[in-house]
């Protein structure tokens, strides 16, 4: 492998979002993730400073909590939209499906389909580094009680596709509530403590049934906004 | 080298704090950096969690903006803290020095004193990377208008302590403001606004005099308390 790739982690205060900047020190290809609408003047200065050239703009899923910068920096940057393609989001110039790969120059992404939180949520595993969006947090995971969301089908997708990846993966989730930047598998697999390697589905279901949260802020803005890739003027 | 260094940046949402866990992913030996008393239980869940042992609890000075968690870190973890010995806080187990090497286990920490945000400001660079509380933000730097602060000890701590480094050398600063996490010499030389290549002493020392910032909100709570290692009772 000659590239050498770089994650350079983004946060909004506001929605306590994480957004990615992921690109090859040595090609300047790069890639970002979850962009947030607020934060694209900040994202594009520092794409331009560091004269990246951005192939494809992802979102793990159709947010419920930010409305996502991904139209506004595909209007800057011409880069591609990316989503999977259950997250209802036509606007997308590229729905993607579960074992498919996207080419950014010198770097693959690979794409896992990790349904459960709503039913659109894709993963993004690039080399050793997962970007898991809303699926998987650290030392916790994303609420299952709305936009199709399942804790049975959460449950699989976590076993399946995360925890089945190697124990040194790097994990970078799409929020932190708690001041924490990523983890690992191996981490995640010992000390989760929704779903660790010990738990059961019906263990996973009962605490996901009980969690008892208000719904989000932003959900009746964000939602209808991100269906229209963050652009709704 | 046969270590495999990592750094993990810890965020305290209330006062912009980034405290860094260092550690070798093989070893297990680790420092902590800047800890904030708030975040005193999470620092440890995770140090107990990874089974890390921590040699060093290291302030980069006395700060006037939060509690420093070393007071409390020493007494849990029975590790040393360290701080400046400009820094004018009594309690530290190692006073250090500009050109001190301390070892932690496998890796070893080079101390550079960068005096102007505050007299006892200190930089720690391990391997490639520069931690540097309050002396150089991503895009900024600290203030100069108290603790001993001055634009032309700071223009020069930058200049011969920071900027020297190999331009690939990232820099993890103490604060930041704006949801960004981490930077390098080569891109601050060119972006910084207040001090890139091209900034004179004169024009350094001629915006950091104009700033008109208001007190730090916590400094008569803090920095009495951090002169006692942030234990007060």
């Amino acid at each position: 492998m000659t590239n050498k790739l770089t994650v350079r982690q983004l946060f909004d205060t506001e929605s306590s979002t994480y957004t990615y900047l992921v690109y090859d020190e040595k090609t300047l290809d790069a890639i970002i993730i979850d962009p947030v609408k607020e934060k694209v003047q900040r994202d594009l200065k520092l794409i331009n400073e560091l004269a990246l050239r951005v192939h494809y703009i992802l979102d793990t899923h159709a947010h419920a909590d930010h409305v996502t910068g991904a139209g506004d920096l595909r209007d800057s940057l011409g880069a591609k939209t990316v989503i999977g393609k259950n997250a209802g989001v036509n606007c997308a110039d590229v729905p993607i499906s579960n074992g498919e790969k996207l080419l950014a120059g010198s770097f693959e992404i690979n794409v896992r389909s990790t349904p459960g939180h709503t039913s659109g949520c894709t993963c993004f595993v690039i080399e050793k580094n997962i970007f898991t969006g809303d699926a998987l947090f650290i030392r916790g995971c994303g609420r299952t009680d709305f936009q199709g969301g399942s804790p049975h089908t959460l449950y699989n997708s976590i076993k399946t596709q995360i925890y089945s990846l190697p124990g040194d993966t790097r994990i970078y989730p799409g929020h932190d509530y708690n001041g924490q930047s990523f983890s690992t598998v191996a981490e995640e697999k010992k000390f989760n403590p929704r779903l660790n390697q010990n738990t059961t589905e019906e263990q996973f279901v009962e605490i996901m049934n009980n969690l008892k949260l208000a719904p989000p802020k932003k959900i009746h803005e964000a939602l209808p906004a991100n269906l229209k890739c963050g652009q709704t003027t």
